[in-house]
Order: C-alpha cells, then sequence, then structure tokens
C-alpha cells in the first residue's frame, strides 16, 4: 500500500481506463540533441496527445472514474490553460456537462478551444480566491464534481501513464525528466518510475521565475508561488498537498532554467525535430542542456514533452 | 528488368546501402485530419528526416554507390534547396569533398546551412543556363560527380526507399501520395509501389502555380516549368527526362491546389499534428482535403511529408 495519493496500482487501473481514448503517443530521437546534450535522449511526445497536452489522460482517468449518478451531474475546474481543454473533451466524450471557471483575462483563442469542446465557460476575477469562489458556487449550484488540474489523485494516476509508456517502449533508463508546474505529471511520474525503474534518478525542470517546488525542495517544506514571471505559462502554479511529498521524496533535484533558456530549447526543437513545443515544454530539454545537467549521472535520459499548444502568430523567436 | 530508370531491385539495394546512416522516420496518425478528410490518413514524415527532407534518402545512396576512386574527387550539383544540404552531408559523411553550384541570389541561411555541412559553395548567376554552366566548370576542373537533384537513377532509387518503410509499417494502403517537383521522390515512389501494392493507387499533389507535371499528365508529354509562381520553393523545378516517363505511367492524377490551400493544410498538419512541415510538403495534405480528391477511391491514404524546412522568422501564417 502506498502513503501517497496514487499508487502504481492506481496507475495500472488508470491505464486500462483510459485505453482507446487516449493517445499512445510516439517516442521521438534526436542525433543532433543526443550530441549537444553527451546522453541519450529519448522525447515522450505529449503534445502529440489530445488537445496537445498530457493533461488529457488525467482529466480522462478522472471522468471515467466518477459512478454515472455521479458523473451525470457534470465536472467543474478552474483553468485557463491545458487542463480545461482537456477536461471540456473528456467530458463531452462521456456524455456529460463540464463548467471551466476561467478568468476574464484569459485569452479568447482559449476560450474558443474550450467552448469547442462544448464546455459552457463560467467568468471570473482574476485571482485565485475569485476562481475557487466561482467554482465552488457552480458546485453548488449543479452537483458536479470538481476535477482539480493536479492535486487530485485520479489526475495524478492519469498523468503517471505517459511515463509507463515510455519505459514500456525504450526500456532501460537512467533519467526520468519532466517540467514541474503543480507537480501533477512529476508525481505520477515518480510513482511509475519507482515501480518500473527502482534505480532510474528523477529530475525537475522549473523556470526560474516560477521555481516555487526547487524553493520547497530546498526549505524542506512546501513554499507557495507567488508572483510567477515567466513565459512557461502551464507552470504558474504552486505545488498542491497531494503532489508535494511524492516530489519530496523521490526528486533527486530540480534544476532551473531561465525563459531565455526555454526558448532557446524550444527554437531547437523545433528547427531539429521539426516538433512543436511549447514553452512549459522546454524546460525539460533546456535542462538537460544546461550547466546544472552535468551533476547528474546517467547516460539514456527519458524526457516527457508536455504539450504543444502555442500561438503561431504570437511566437518568442526573434 | 524495368525499362526505367530505376527498378524495385534498385529500391532493395539502395535502402540496404543507405541503412543505419539514414533515418527510419516516423509514421503518424491525426484523429482530426481523419476527420476533415473522411478517409484514414498515414504520413510518413521525412520532414523528421536528416538535414530536415527526404532529399537526404537519395543523396546517401547516390555518394554511396560511387567506387572509391571516384567517390574520392567528390561531387557537385546545382541546388539551393533541400537536396543542397543533403548531398553537402552525404559527402560529409563518406568523407569526400562537395562543391554546390547556388545562386547568388540565394538566401543567407541557405547558404550558411550548406557550409556547415562542410561544401564549398560555388555562386552562380540566378538562371538554370548559369547554373549548369558553372556546374560543368566544376566537373571539368575537379573531377567531381554529378549528383542531379532528381534525374538520376541512384538518386530515384533512394527516394523510393521512404515509401517502402511506409507500406512496411502501415501494410495495405489504397491511395499513395507525394508532392510532384522534378518528379524524384513521386518516380520512386511509384516503383515501390507498384512492387509491394500493385492495386493501390497513386496520385501526385502540386501548387497550381507550378503545375508542369499535371499539364504534362493531360498533355501526354513533357511540358516544362516556366515562371512558376507559388510558396512552395521545392516545387518550382521541371519533370526530367528521367521521371517524366515513370509518373506519366503510374501515376493515376495530379490534383493541384493554390497557395491558400497550402498554407491552410501546413496551418492544420503545425496545429492539429504539432509538426513543423515546410509549403513543399503540405500540398498533399491540402490535395487530400480538396474537392480533387472526392474522385478517388479508397480509405487507406498514405502520404509522404517531405521536408519541414522554414524560417521561423518569416512564416506565412496571418
Amino acid at each position: 500500500m502506498s502513503s501517497y495519493a496514487a499508487s502504481f496500482d492506481d496507475v495500472l487501473i488508470a491505464h486500462e481506463r483510459i485505453a482507446g481514448r487516449v493517445h499512445r503517443t510516439p517516442v521521438l530521437t534526436c542525433g543532433t540533441l543526443n550530441e549537444l546534450s553527451g546522453r541519450s535522449l529519448f522525447f515522450k511526445c505529449e503534445n502529440m496527445q489530445r488537445v496537445g497536452a498530457f493533461k488529457f489522460r488525467g482529466a480522462t482517468n478522472a471522468v471515467l472514474s466518477l459512478e454515472d449518478a455521479i458523473a451525470s451531474r457534470g465536472v467543474c475546474t478552474h483553468s485557463s490553460g491545458n487542463h480545461a481543454q482537456a477536461l471540456a473533451l473528456a467530458a463531452r466524450q462521456r456524455g456529460i456537462p463540464a463548467w471551466i471557471v476561467m478568468p476574464t483575462s484569459a485569452p479568447e483563442v482559449k476560450r474558443r478551444a474550450v467552448e469547442g469542446y462544448g464546455a459552457t465557460i463560467v467568468p471570473c476575477e482574476p485571482t485565485l480566491e475569485a476562481r475557487e469562489t466561482t467554482c465552488d458556487g457552480v458546485i453548488n449550484d449543479t452537483g458536479a464534481t470538481l476535477v482539480h488540474p493536479y492535486d487530485d489523485p485520479r489526475v495524478i494516476a492519469g498523468q503517471g501513464t505517459a511515463a509507463r509508456e515510455l519505459i514500456e517502449e525504450v526500456g532501460e533508463l537512467d533519467v526520468i525528466m519532466a517540467p514541474v508546474g503543480g507537480g501533477g505529471l512529476m508525481s505520477g511520474s515518480c510513482i511509475t518510475t519507482r515501480a518500473m525503474l527502482p534505480d532510474a534518478t528523477l529530475v525537475g525542470a522549473e523556470p526560474t521565475g516560477a521555481d516555487d517546488a526547487a524553493r520547497s525542495l530546498a526549505a524542506g517544506e512546501l513554499v507557495p508561488q507567488t508572483g510567477p514571471d515567466t513565459i512557461c505559462d502551464g507552470l504558474l502554479t504552486s505545488l498542491g498537498d497531494l503532489t508535494w511529498p511524492i516530489l519530496r521524496d523521490h526528486l533527486q533535484q530540480i534544476i532551473t532554467v531561465d525563459d531565455s533558456e526555454v526558448i532557446d530549447a524550444m527554437r531547437l526543437a523545433w528547427e531539429r525535430m521539426k516538433i512543436i513545443i511549447e514553452p512549459s515544454s522546454a524546460t525539460a530539454l533546456a535542462a538537460v542542456l544546461s550547466g546544472g545537467f552535468s551533476s547528474i549521472v546517467g547516460e539514456r535520459v527519458g524526457i516527457i514533452f508536455t504539450g504543444g499548444n502555442v500561438d503561431l502568430a504570437h511566437l518568442p523567436f526573434n
């Protein structure tokens, strides 16, 4: 039995539950990036997942976990990012309503994407307090179930399926890396990796402008993120009560990278791998190319590319 | 025995020769594009090939075909596109010199890419006559071997290996599609497909601004391309004496698409598949999404994405 929010058994059950609804994304390699890093890199391309992000794994697992009577009342979350689209599509696939609480400041393109998946957007003021209050109101009114973007056992178990597919496909890996925002993906990856590759090293990546996980690890206690300032719009949030203990106990290190390193890494992936990754995705590649990675031992490194949702009209190059 | 420039045996020999030097690129699928087209599409991602284009297959086969004494004197071509980079890298891998005749009007970024692979650039005036004369001069002076971008049996055989990998990976296909420029890739694809899937339909795609292959098929004779006007910078050339008879005898149809359809298709691939393809690559996807494709029978369609070399500072979106 695990003392954490989710166990590897939960990941296995989630994997079976979401099979057929979630893409088994490809694992790609790149000779140029191997040369630049001096390692053998294996990229799990969740940018090619449905809705363009790994978030669809956890959202689908959460939605499919609900009993029919509960599910019929719908689901609710507050997010303006990839989790919003993921929950909207997962709900539509099950044929249940979804309410997405989104700040009025969210870009039009994100609102349209969520509405395109058939969800109802509930606008709120752009503060965490307003988001949570509005979300509570929706839940009181409708009986919908909250599906938190990361601090939810069903979500953590679902995100852990990406690392499982990566390890199944490439076998032994010395290091597993992923970006850390709220910690849902990294938590799931820790649980899976410890079960499948007990000796592998687990490393997170964060932008210096939202380095709450690095500071939490250094302090030995959860340090909330305040005033994040980074291009990595998927990594602005604080760790959660469920994800923090998993990261605390399993991560060897968090490597932080500044936004210019993120943009350089993103450009390398676009130009050399010919794939589109978003800035948050690029943090782990930037980390493996940074001086901070030199202390990490191991030849074969698995990296999860988390998402590929960018606005082609506003690219950070040049 | 084939009466064409290359036979399927030549493709098989080429495939063995280039194995280990050329990437076995992934075949990707996309639910959204299947829905939009009403077919099952399988994309062979040669945009992820070395140097970012299928051209590396033919160039590598040509360079490795040379006997040592001939090879040591080097290779030469005239091109400002993907073949230039492909031949430069193939020559460097064999440790022989390469001269690339390139018009003085070629963008700096393309010159630097070729020089980055260690080739010598020989500038010339931007006319076909100047290119050929300059190329002849280099060959006279150095004893280098000409490797034509497409009208060369070794190049055609090498390009045919992409379709072989596609068919090996996904099995039965009803239709095989590729863009048509000089016809090297489409010729190789015809030879491979006729041998592996005798009943499959072969369809080419061209921009309306460089539709010499469509006009040649309609006229029953090779009609040279004059004054091409399209964003598809890899498809400006005329068919060759070796590629034309193969296309004439095997292609069921050429579908033409205008540049706005190309840009829309390119954007779909970027946004939905999260992969970077160049405009020339997008013609075949644009064709399968166009009204012109409705007369083509068959559910399972294989499409070769030819390249992914774009200047991120000058994108055609918006």
